[in-house]
């Protein structure tokens, strides 16, 4: 049961990707909310900052990567609005 | 310093109201991953299971208010394609 925790956590972290490659491909951001977005990264952000803080490797890996998607899904959206 | 868990965990949970809002009222889902969607609910599904496990108050709370609004996201990701 311990196992889920690792599951949830992959896929949480994973589940950006899909829409960061939709998004870069087609560059259809029109459905996107922009606050959304803006509030995630941040969110994402202070956790990886809470990460550092703790020196949890499994926050700070987690975190790196959502940010990065995550980042360049905000980006896409302020560029193409 | 602690506190800014409290921020991250506060900003990751409701980021998904502004999108949950705007896909309610527009009706646009054209930009939206079904793939990010599914494996993110998925995902919130298994922390919420998680936290259950654990007796984990926090994560029980934040997990399911985020089971709900990407749950209705996904669902009208499905209806309108």
């Amino acid at each position: 049961m311990d196992y889920i925790g690792f599951i949830a956590a992959f896929l949480t972290t994973i589940s950006f990707a899909p829409q960061a490659i939709k998004t870069i491909r087609t560059k259809s951001t029109e459905s996107l909310s922009l606050g959304m977005y803006l509030i995630f990264t941040i969110g994402v952000a202070c956790w990886l900052a809470y990460g550092i803080h703790l020196g949890d490797a499994p926050i700070i890996f987690a975190n790196s990567i959502t940010l990065l998607l995550t980042g360049t899904i905000l980006a896409l959206k302020i560029k193409h609005g």
